[in-house]
């Protein structure tokens, strides 16, 4: 068995195309899995390209468009096998946030800003993964993503209720929308209201009975489990059925209208420098976003067959699909969660399932949308209510403020900036926040005076153990890496239990916890030593680690430390002991 | 002996007047004492409070007035008996650079935006006091505080080039000021860079030399040491002596001219918001600076006698000290380190010393000012030159590169910053970089894989040490705490080792290094759990600290767990090798 299991990682080397596995040995039986997983995926995908191009504020083919190109760069740049790339409700969101500022600030073209965004954010995303820079995505924590998630979900869906309502409202946070909203509560158009309740109703219902009454007629679980996911296409033929019939488009009920037909052309936007300068914050966040919660996903699926997600590759997949999606007049995507489980389920083996769906898309940019104009809007902010809410979980604040203090004050702090200020303030507060709190924890760490569980070479705190201790040793373990926001804590810590202890003569510090002594802590080491010296008291270290020691070897430290350097606390103890008693 | 040695520090509460403590028992031998160094304090303050207000840009009088009251307000509010308030060198810089830059914006009077300085500056203190935010000072780490205080003493030595010159020159970094020197450098005084001259090298020798001396002719090492204290006063007196016997004003030496004699009146200046909104960033950025300045002074002294400082009532002291040089016309100060150290060396016992020393000055200003009229000004820049040169330890750079190639980046860093882009973003820089990483670095934890000592119950690194294995059983120790930046490198390194050791049927993690499991953690651990669980490997934990079980009691991880928890590494060893060696 070999050591650092650091060195393991050499397998995991980041592979430039990594398309290429797959590729090699694709076969007939594959083929056919991803052909059934695509036509599922982009059954879901044409409403939800729809919906998501509405809730980012530009044209609905632009949604459909985002769903072509960049499916297939992710497909030969990105590691996760079953991922599905495209628009998605929290990236679209910041879209429209960003680029509605931009627009009002430099007076650029709405269409012409979000697809700089998309390019900007493909080019930051590609840069990050050049940089090995994956890593800086672990610092959003699991608590500051999820309540960025939920109060965007909240956000969202309450920013769409003015669809359903027929009504205008505007605004970015809880307080501005909901405010619009009941300023324009009098306007309510009574027509789209039936549609949008109807279409929430129905999706609702399918969400959460649909499957059950499939099962119950007799189909697999798998089965109607994927079917009931194709329920925003059913909500989509019904309502436009409803209104053609009753013409509900001359009775106030708006409508998607006609969509141009046809693929888009690839060209590289003009690119001004004020506009740049504008989205640039706004595309980093985005790009920062997006990948975390695309990352999660894949790595997700990817743990359930045993396929591994690559970090930094992920971050070239998906610079390379926003890229793809700039190029392509379209708008900021990243890999979903609920059409990725969709291609999970239903089999989807390669990520030629993904370029298959693209090429649906494409069809039914080419083809279907005449049939999408009689589409109500309302249908599809139902869609989008019904989509962000199951995303939002407030429970986890209950959770976790049971579990961590920190992590549900982190949660809390997301939710409620999010909510009240937006969704940029919410997330860098949220990862501020998370850090704050860790480093404030550690600058305080907790300590511990420890003896031996009798019978055995083990030290335990003597205030949750019955151990041995003697008078004149004071073992103290230091809960904590000895580090510059705790270096005078250590010190003060020190002396305190020095003053309490008059008869103490060693004080061993076990170091089994400490995992780096900085030039700071090194420094307060230095104090103590010098000042327990002065008292008469020895300083000893025990189970310091190997990179540490290596640390400590190359200061004065180990010169002018008055006691020893022990491997365990065991014989730190049993030999001072055995000279106290001596002595 | 007591357990969690953080309940001694119940003795350390705060004491908001603290002065109490000393003035009870105040008595005639410690009167004497404190007579005598508040006797040599004033001597080495007059010099030093005339050169800092140069530096600080405001008239000399007004160094005279912040070298009063404000030693009166630390007096009765601090907690150090010894420590010297006043200006100081690179708090009197960064005055300068701020109020600078808010005169240039907002048009206001130079001396009336410093003393408003003095005020933001303790209202920030105190409140900091107030709220107990004294451990934020910690953030700012050994490496970062030398490196700052380093590159503003170069800073300021360069910016007094031109006093020694008699040449004008400004700016505010490194490029700025050289260039300037550089532009003016044809007009060069001769007469003047004589005085300036004289007045370096005499006072270079007296730093290095003159104890020896005074102690070759049989003074006591202490009186040697002292009385080297006081040759700025000696230079004073030389260098006025030789521009009123030579007439040098006429010859284009700048003096310090008429400065008004008397007291400064107490009074509450007009505050105007845009001005406040100016200085607001710098006053807090000076406030900690001088804060962390001065702890450390105070700390190091306050040991040497076994005397504590407390960290939050030393701000409420230094608080104090600037709304005091605020209300009396003075500009932000706090506790300086050479006056300090010969306050202490004198032989001062308590906070008297200073109120004497108070007195002192305020005696100076009523009756000395007339006699520094034909003070040169190189002079003065020559004491500053003197004084901050000793300040700058480029060694630094070489011993930290050595221990610590992180501590070593972030010295550099704010070295560089400071020196090229100004005192408060290098400051910010530093602050930022250390933490950063610090963070980096434990996002991509050390681990390893750890066996059995033999003849022992102690488990260390197999690379590192000749150790007892098990084929089945895999160790690992993972060295640091489980939180949002390394929880998926956790489930990396997990993977990876299991993919490399298919043999293995059980993994051990040894949290003796593990401090905190956060919420990310735990999913990830969960997922570990769940993925081991599925390859028929189980999971076991050994030597969770009290806290980390704490914790983890309240979660569904322990129901869900495969393995078990075991009290040390050398209980789940045995145990689970006897279940291998039995199964």
């Amino acid at each position: 068995m070999d050591g650092d299991a650091r060195a393991c990682f050499e397998q995991l080397e980041m592979d430039w195309f990594p398309a290429r596995e797959w590729l090699k040995g694709y076969s007939q039986p594959t083929f056919t899995a991803d052909l059934i997983a695509a036509v599922i995926v982009t059954i879901m995908l044409i409403p939800q390209s729809l919906a998501y191009a509405m809730l980012a504020g530009v044209p609905p083919e632009v949604g459909l468009y985002a769903s072509v190109l960049p499916l297939v760069a992710y497909a030969l740049f990105g590691t996760s096998r079953t991922l599905s790339v495209g628009p998605v409700a929290v990236v679209s969101l910041m879209t429209a946030t960003s680029v509605g500022s931009a627009v009002a600030s430099t007076g650029a073209d709405y269409q012409h800003a979000a697809i700089i965004l998309a390019l900007l954010s493909g080019l930051f995303l590609v840069a990050m993964g050049l940089l090995r820079f994956g890593f800086l995505a672990n610092f959003l924590s699991h608590p500051v993503v999820s309540g960025f998630i939920s109060a965007s979900g909240i956000i969202i869906a309450l920013s769409q209720v003015r669809h359903i309502l027929g009504i205008s409202a505007h605004g970015e946070t809880l307080p501005t929308i909901a405010q619009t909203l009941f300023a324009h509560l009098g306007d309510t158009n009574l027509p789209t209201v039936g549609v949008g309740l109807f279409a929430l109703v129905f999706l609702f219902w399918c969400r959460t009975k649909l499957a059950g009454v499939l099962i119950g007629v007799g189909l697999s679980r798998d089965l109607a489990s994927t079917l009931t996911k194709t329920a925003p296409v059913l909500a989509i033929v019904l309502t436009i059925a409803v209104t053609v019939v009753f013409d509900l488009e001359n009775q106030g009920v708006a409508i998607v209208g006609a969509i141009p037909s046809g693929l888009p052309s690839l060209s590289l936007p003009s690119i001004a420098w004020p506009l740049v300068k504008e989205l640039l914050p706004a595309a980093v966040l985005i790009s920062i976003i997006g990948y975390v919660e695309s990352i999660s996903v894949g790595r997700t699926l990817g743990a359930k067959r045993r396929q591994r997600v690559q970090a930094d590759q992920e971050l070239i997949g998906l610079g390379a699909a926003n890229l793809a999606s700039g190029l392509s007049s379209g708008f900021p995507v990243t890999g979903g969660f609920s059409r990725s489980v969709v291609n999970f389920d239903a089999g989807a083996q390669t990520p030629a399932a993904s370029i298959m769906t693209a090429l649906g898309i494409a069809l039914a940019a080419l083809f279907l949308t005449p049939v999408l104009y009689f589409l109500p809007k309302a249908t599809l902010a139902a869609t989008i209510i019904v989509a962000v809410l199951s995303l939002v979980d407030l429970g986890l604040v209950k959770r976790a403020w049971i579990y961590s203090r920190r992590d549900a004050v982190a949660l809390l702090g997301t939710i409620m900036i999010t909510l009240l200020a937006g969704v940029e303030l919410g997330v860098v507060t949220g990862v501020g926040l998370s850090i704050f709190l860790h480093l404030y924890h550690t600058s305080k760490p907790h300590t511990a005076i420890v003896g031996e569980v009798p019978g055995t070479q083990h030290f335990r705190n003597v205030n949750r153990h019955q151990v041995v201790t003697d008078p004149a040793i004071c073992s103290l373990r230091i809960d904590e890496s000895l580090y510059f926001p705790n270096a005078s804590y250590l010190e003060d810590v020190v002396y305190a239990v020095i003053a309490k202890n008059p008869e103490v003569k060693h004080v061993i510090l076990m170091c089994s916890a400490v995992n780096v002594i900085d030039m700071s802590a090194l420094e307060a080491l230095e104090m103590i030593n010098q000042r327990l010296k002065e008292l008469g008291v020895k300083l000893h270290l025990s189970e310091v680690k190997g990179p540490v020691m290596d640390g400590l070897k190359k200061s004065h430290f180990l010169d002018e430390l008055t006691g020893h350097i022990y491997l365990s606390q065991h014989d730190a103890f049993t030999q001072l002991r055995a000279q106290v008693a001596a002595g």
